[in-house]
């Protein structure tokens, strides 16, 4: 995952790392549960479910295909800088335990598992921006697709040898491009083929538990330190505690700017500000932490916090419905922390690369834009193709009585809560009738 | 915990080994908060404490009576290939923090405390068969004589040198038989003593927050890779992290097999069949998951997703209260897993054992089924005796009023939930009657 | 963190100490959203986020402050055993990745961000007792503040090679003196000057929600084993495993000691009683779980369980409001755990002193007792100081009209949950009246 400037190939396998990199892949594991709960609190009520749906969807579906041909494509033999194979991948058929990755100290296996958790969690990502109103089934297809013809190419690109951002020496630690700018503009590209939510702009729209929205934040921000240093597969040298210290600062400088701007602007500090914004930092330290050093982390932080508090209102101006700020956060922070790389690298972490700030030219910003802009142009036109086309034939969007009923019911014959039933049953809640709720309750115990 | 086939005697300590075990053993520990919420979630909203306690109650009873007597019991010196037993091991008052485990790079209490968090997760799995109706104090002696009669003995069986199944050659890379097996069959026992709940099969009974058993169903599956990886004791070779990988895709496999499956027999995708399917392969792979490769270990899931969702219907076919499906996910999944050891083992993961589909006889599916039935019998049957034994002395259930007004007010003085007392504290909710509620506060806050 | 006296010094980095102390520092740092979650179970419904606020302000705060100037305080070059400076650390500017802390095989960032944790979670918990009537910005500059003149100081005093408490030899393996009395002991301070909340021992003050306080709980616990154990900096011996058996041991004692106090007192074995005890285990073995042998936690947890338990009544019959039992948990249980080293040390962990019961004289103790006295005495009066200025300049409480209809929408114009919405979204919770919830909606969403 890292550019392979400064490790020497190594032929044996470390403990050490083995280890690490085992703990950090169940960190990053836990990052898709942590962003459904994140949206899941976000969303009303009567979507909850769903919106946990579409993320543990991914965990199922990524994890298989990865298995079968993902993986491969992602991190085999490179073809025209463009994708990989390689058989032996194919159901991992040709290696063992004792394989090691390549040029690493680490396991065939230790590699495959952690960056299968990130090509789980991107799609997942996307399905912020699709709050209440999309099939089931087509989202399934869509995760299937989009990883297939999205997400594994572009990992190539970034992370695999012979991709060609790889080889022009674009830096992306941990995922601002692969994962981050890559499922915003998706977001972005399925959004403006599927149009808005009933009600956008005019209901209100409330997050209906802002305990589980940080509960969210908390688990992401947990597990976004296993994401990060994890990236560099292995402790042999300090440059992934680096990525992890700049982790923390740049998350708690984004909450803080966050915070700031929506006290100033809308005069009251709230929750979802804290969690956006502590997000925002996240996201752009992903690309940058193991470029910058810690001043330069607090840097990145505040100014992605900024920008993205700032982003988060572009939609109701342009009137594109990205319910949970998908664009806002993952696209325009992944942008951000990308490109600051040009003005903040200190050429003492990762790379001996220098940003504009710390005496280098603008070499490196130039290049950071060529990673960003192909990465965004082509999630966005293939997202927007894709959904086409699956509303095109299965559909994408649930009828317009369903999404106003609640999709939850719809979808999955579920609702999230139930606090009836003190003293015998008798009661109900308000948020599912009877004769839906009874139904479901049949289907799920038969 | 693994045959010692494959590893040669250390005699140093590895910080490297430690250190993962360490941090394993906290995930394992995770697990049963987990297991709280995802039972705690699934249970009407009068009985959510109730269900928490008693996972809970298990990581303080369990850890004491390790202390003094479990780890002995368990792995200490064998008598009989029964059971074991190390006067230094009683208080751990003859070992010291450089003591390692026998042939292993770890300290002898890395080795108890991760294998205590085995000790603690196995009662507290049966808790979720018992939902809504078993006294309190009933349940904390259940759970000390179920450990000390049933749970060590097993574990010494399993994993214990010279205990019978562990020289005989019985696969359980992590608990398929002395975990899932064992809680399952002791449900099974307890609840053909116990009876049902007051309106089984006639209220409906459904989850009262589906967010908190998806949140303990995230937790599990993350801590389930420290109790399924961790196993190993180590990453000296790579085993570890294909038990690691297969973990995830067993996993996969299994929440999209019931899914599917419910899909099909039920018309819609519900949570709590992506939870329950995650789980039904957590179980699945957990002895498996060193023996068969990553191909086996999408059979092993997605043949464990199907069976356990057609399992958990049994109960209302046969009329046994197994309320939150701990003999349909654990019992059968426990099953399957160890079964299909016997036709999926690559004979290149763990040791060189192969099974029918991989060029082996039915040599280990014998020895599998052996393994199967007799902890399934024993504990079954015993943990049949000691309810039997308990509800006949202080008995086992609550008094009907108590149940059908809810048990967490009658054995625990409290109500999971008040979402009044906005504005001042006037309005009360449905689910706490005032002068009951009156009474727990002032229990609790005096 | 742990006296000099039996690590050699070493001068290459250990990729298995790095990785480790990483997971650690995420672990802990896991522990403030956790705690945020315990306390915000706690309050009633109407002030829920600013409880999880209180906490979550805490990492963006003190992590920027730490960068800037508080590592060097607490850990730079001491003078006059009171406080440490060294410019190197004053952002970071002086250090790289290859740098190692001195006499340790860790990256000086790995400490820093491992202690960073520290900093951040400590006053974090002095706000469970300032529950629903501090203003926002009142709670940030006191945590600027307090972390400025309390926490780095007493941190350098305690843990900081110089200081004074490190220098007599005051053992303290984890945080029982620098974490714990400290934040209980600040607890104190502030609320003899703010006040009790408007109410206080008239209306019922119940948790709104149990089941978040025992996800705080299980997280704390899960947390608190990279608290503990990663205090040895390494796993190069077993003491880090001692202290990690210890921690879960003592928890488990201090559970049951609580619960069975509370039943024989109170009548019921409840929810709030398992997760208090839990955590008044967790803090008394923090600083003892090094020293002390696997019995000896038993009876650590199980003295402060009881002491504790006991002690949280002490506010009603004193009238401090005390609201989520800061000072009766962590400042008794600080105590507890600090001064029980003199008498169970067993001189077989983290060094060869012994305890009385162990053989050694009275000198620990009154070692102990020097750091306990010296650590509470100071937070006590200069908290107390810090809030009344802050009170006599921009104020401490808010309005008594917005504490009665709740800090959540006084302070960030949100509630906490909206249950309604299903079918369309006319309906609204009784917790949010329209108009101020519409008005927040407004401000969040523009």
């Amino acid at each position: 995952m890292a550019p392979a400037i400064t490790l020497a190939a190594e032929t044996e396998l470390s403990a050490a790392n083995t280890g690490f990199m085992l703990i950090c892949s169940a960190l990053v594991m836990l990052m898709t549960p942590a962003l459904a709960f994140f949206y899941g609190g976000m969303v009303r009520v009567k979507s909850t479910l769903n919106m946990l749906m579409m993320s543990f969807i991914s965990l199922g579906i990524v994890t298989i295909l990865w298995v079968l041909y993902g993986f491969s494509m992602a991190f085999g033999t490179d073809s025209g800088s463009i994708i990989g194979w390689s058989s032996d991948y194919v159901g991992f058929t040709g290696i063992g335990p004792a394989d090691l990755w390549d040029g690493y100290t680490i396991p065939i296996y230790v590699f495959a598992v952690f960056q299968l958790m990130f090509a789980i969690i991107t799609p997942a990502l996307i399905s912020g921006a699709l709050a209440d109103r999309v099939k089931f089934t087509a989202w399934a297809l869509f995760v299937a697709l989009w990883a297939t013809i999205v997400y594994f190419p572009v990992a190539h690109w970034v992370w695999g040898t012979g991709g060609w951002a790889f080889e022009l020496g674009v830096i992306d630690f941990a995922g601002g491009t692969a994962v981050h700018i890559n499922a915003g503009a998706a977001a972005l590209g399925v959004i403006l083929v599927i149009g808005k939510r009933i009600g956008f702009k005019k209901d209100p729209m409330r997050p209906h538990s802002l305990p589980l929205v940080m509960l969210g934040a908390g688990l992401l921000w947990f597990g976004w330190f296993g994401f990060n240093a994890g990236s560099w597969l292995g402790n042999d040298d300090g440059v992934g505690a680096l990525m992890f210290i700049n982790t923390q600062i740049a998350t708690a400088a984004a909450m803080l700017a966050w915070l700031i701007y929506e006290k100033l602007r809308h005069g009251a500090f709230t929750t979802l500000g804290a969690a956006s914004g502590a997000v925002a930092g996240l996201v752009a330290i992903t690309p940058a932490g193991g470029a910058v050093d810690p001043l330069g982390a607090i840097a990145v932080g505040a100014i992605a916090g900024l920008l993205c508090a700032m982003a988060v209102g572009l939609k109701y101006k342009f009137g594109y419905d990205d319910s949970l700020d998908v664009v806002g956060v993952h696209l325009v922070g992944g942008v951000v922390g990308s490109l600051l790389i040009g003005f903040f690298a200190s050429g003492k972490g990762q790379s001996e690369v220098e940003g504009l700030f710390y005496g280098g030219g603008l070499d490196q910003f130039w290049k950071q834009c060529a990673g960003v802009f192909a990465v965004l142009a082509y999630s966005l036109v293939a997202s927007a193709v894709l959904a086409f086309l699956i509303d095109k034939t299965i559909g994408m969007r649930v009828s317009e009585d369903d999404e106003v009923a609640g999709i939850d019911q719809a979808e999955h014959a579920e609702t999230a809560y139930d606090f009836s039933g003190a003293g015998g049953g008798a009661s109900r809640t308000a948020s599912a009738p009877a004769p839906v709720a009874e139904a479901a309750s049949k289907k799920v115990d038969a």
